[in-house]
């Protein structure tokens, strides 16, 4: 499938100096609590906030002179967007970045920080995608997916590099799961390193489309719903390319947890760890705390970002409700 | 002196395993501000929350069987408390940690949680110290100085070692300034490495007893003070064996920061770079807000410790006043 550790490595190299090589370190309450070595790749370190820097960095990287002349274009519920807008800077491409209105106000000035073109349009990341797609056909961009692109995932897949590189004797990985570009990476790639190890992909349970999809045995559509892990939105694709069946081959599990449970992970990383993660960083941690994780040896829970809005960090960190859609959540 | 690189370079090998080489990371909108590259040495991800371990873990280290066997006792603001209950716990060997009434509830509970007995006293380091004294007499433990001890200097420097090895075109390295520690320690190692450096010592304006030393041209007693920066309290001793000539022969200049100016560092790391720095972890980047650095190339800031109280780090965050002694502060 183009998803060898031969390619993989090739990525880690060409990303160096857009994308760093983020620390794993114990989290030791956590490890405490649950009798084994709870270990957070801190995602939330990279340039950007988010481990999305090493996906869009590799695809930027991988364009050639003529495509890079022309611009990219990408939708994004954030995290993707503020990547692809500073791989573009630092590599003198031109970035339009299309967002639906779901997207917080933090991550679009952020974007913007970067120097790329705006585009707001509908409330979902169907709506956005459709207005990147106009632009690829009207002005000639590359559109850079947020997962379901060969380039984004292989960038991704670094990740389970860096871990068993660092860490050989880890058991499990329990990463945020979205479109999959993530979990697929990691697994087709942690797979071809240590093939017992158990890769676990957590969501929201709302509008989670890849764990339903899977459920299904073919994508589905899904409804998205406001969440804490509002970076876990969007659908996977009807046509879904790679990161369906990378799922489907290579991770072990899904499963779901509940906006009062990603509330509390946010909580206990901030409480007790003194650590920022927005809420779809915190739902392995969520997972844990709800015991929901079969624990077998080192874990290593990929905190995938930060770059949640300040009040809402605020809020979780007092045990005050938050306002998610037309609810207040409270862990 | 004793501080030769080779003895930096064997105390970083020894203290692997209890101590991590923690990340440098860029903090883009403070670069963006200053013109320069602004690296945070994040210290705060040491597993106890602060750069201490370095210290402790190598005087612990270096003990002898019999002094093992007896245990240890410190004086401590707080984290050098920790540092040595949580090396000692590693090693087997009994430790008691002598903490002033001003050091906060949060740091004492998390060294309780490391299995040390806890003895409060007074309401000063002198005081603290004062018992730890009793007990090296009276029981036989050794005393591990929070600063003014070859082997703590040794393992705090340390740090010199790895920010030049990553980064060696470092044209400066801030750090915060309390009993010369860090300072010293980061000084003669760094000055060893790279003649030109130039290492910064930064203070909180009140109660800056090496700041004060320095300018007087010996050790002299300075009144303690309530601070945002608890970390950074504390006497130099007046028969100041080793951080006061380390700090007047390789320190560049030191500097003070007003509390004001220390709680815009505070809310400056959260709100910009998510990060929670502690006080005393964010005076470097208060003196850079404040206009107080002279820079001239990439510049390193030791971000110390992230073991501020809960409360405190909210109000800053969300920009309250908070309590600082008999008055309250707001940047």
């Amino acid at each position: 499938m183009g998803f060898s550790l031969e390619a993989v490595r090739e990525a880690h190299r060409l990303i160096q100096g857009l994308a760093r090589t983020t620390p794993l370190v114990e989290a030791l309450s956590f490890s405490d609590q649950a009798g084994q070595p709870i270990l957070l790749k801190l995602e939330t370190l990279q340039p950007i906030g988010a481990f999305k820097i090493r996906g869009a960095a590799h695809a930027l990287l991988r364009l050639d002179e003529a495509a890079r002349r022309r611009g990219v274009v990408c939708c994004s519920t954030g995290n993707h967007g503020k990547a692809v807008a500073y791989a573009a800077r630092h590599l003198g491409i031109k970035a339009t970045i299309c967002l639906s209105n779901l997207v917080p106000e933090a991550k679009v000035q952020g974007i913007a920080a970067q120097g790329a073109t705006i585009r707001r349009c509908g409330t979902s990341q169907d709506d956005a995608q459709r207005e990147a797609d106009r632009l690829v056909r009207e002005k000639g961009y590359t559109d850079i997916s947020p997962f379901d692109h060969r380039n984004v995932i292989l960038g991704q897949a670094t990740i389970a590099l860096e871990l068993l590189t660092e860490c050989p004797d880890l058991t499990q990985i329990v990463v945020p799961l979205s479109g999959g570009g993530l979990l697929g990476g990691i697994a087709v790639a942690a797979k071809q390193i240590k093939p017992s190890i158990r890769v676990t992909g957590v969501s929201m349970a709302e509008g989670a489309a890849m764990h339903e999809s899977l459920k299904a045995g073919h994508p589905i559509h899904v409804a998205e719903a406001p969440s804490l892990a509002d970076t876990l939105g969007g659908g996977i694709n009807l046509t879904n390319q790679w990161t369906f069946k990378l799922c489907c081959d290579f991770a072990d599990e899904t499963l779901l947890v509940s906006e009062e449970e990603i509330y509390r992970g946010m909580q206990a990383l901030f409480r007790r760890e003194r650590l920022i993660a927005e809420g779809g960083g915190a739902v392995g941690i969520a997972a844990l705390l709800a015991g929901k994780l079969k624990l077998d040896g080192p874990t290593a829970m990929i905190i995938s970002g930060q770059n949640a809005d300040l009040d809402q960090i605020i809020a979780v960190a007092k045990g005050e409700p938050v306002r998610v859609g037309d609810r207040m959540v409270k862990g």
